[in-house]
């Protein structure tokens, strides 16, 4: 993965770009924790050669795996960074589109890059922090605790 | 709802948190018209505990709902805000990730949240305008009278 | 096809609406070459009459059309605009919904805009370069050359 500085100032705007055989959540995470990214939002597309998506599962509170195992399109990537109790967490979703049009998607767990994947990263000055819910079974973005 | 300004300046930027049980589509019409927001571009993610789309049906000029009743992951959330004839308008698109990772979309016409739903709001500093037209049925941006 | 500049300085952001018969690949290629973007990225929504998207087939290094022949809303376009070897080149995905809320899509071919399709490009102060990667049978953004 490799990353550029596309905009200076206060709000700094990266592009990414992951290379062939990367795992995008692990690229993403990587590239937050490096840059101590404490809050941006994320936009990307590019394919992957097969990815798991998560559905959340309310009772059993966990992500419930759904595996893409063929070459299809990243049609979008939309999340966000902020800081959770462990350090920057990246949350992302995406879409995915098949050989034959049809599309799969959710809460992205992994996705092997090929070709490529390009994602712009937008910092947002302030600090979005993340407090763990136990009724819920995740962090979410805290507004409250914004700085 | 509960929203936070990360970026001043010219060109504002606002983070929205959701809480679990709003809909979607009320809270971001509350914060366009409490905010006096006239132009401004959207993208999200979260999960609904249900959600409606709809899609466009040229001869009946109206939306046809299509209803989702089990919890989907939001994978995207795109769109805008701008002035229409009555004040801010919010315009949205919505994909819906099913528990088997199949997908579902449209224009988001209401969105039962939970646990979250997270919103990046980039105001334009120019007044982005839409002009009623009946022929289709629908008021849509016309760039001749930003400001 | 009509823009208007919503943002300037350093960053400019544009905000552009394309006419009901307009092909969106051919509007977003014109814009870009117009205005000799080197770099942005891009988001959008929207409907269309009809839309082809295409899925990347390694074997035979093309995309594989796929044609949607129905009205259908613009779920989502998120994509970006980067130097190619022959001028400014438009990449964009899209996701699109149908009248039963099934969902289709991949890398945007055609488009035939009706009534509206509404994007926001934010250009990039830096320059990205695609070069061509003849293994792979397509012009990928190389980071190392971004200026």
């Amino acid at each position: 993965m490799k990353w550029t500085l596309v905009e200076h100032g206060d709000a700094r705007t990266y592009v990414l770009v992951a290379d062939p055989g990367e795992d995008a959540v692990t690229v993403l995470g990587e590239f937050a924790a490096d840059q101590g990214l404490t809050g941006a939002s994320l936009t990307g597309v590019g394919a992957f050669s097969g990815a798991t998506v998560g559905w959340f599962d309310r009772e059993q509170q966990e992500y419930r795996p759904i595996h893409v195992t063929e070459q299809c399109e990243l049609l979008s990537l939309v999340g966000d960074i902020a800081l959770g109790p462990e350090g920057p967490q990246v949350h992302v979703h995406a879409v995915l589109g098949l050989p034959d049009g049809s599309v799969r998607g959710g809460h992205l767990l992994a996705g092997d890059v090929w070709p490529t994947l390009e994602v712009v990263a937008r910092e947002t000055p302030a600090t979005l922090r993340k407090t763990s819910r136990p009724e819920i079974g995740l962090a979410l973005i805290d507004i409250d605790r914004t700085t």
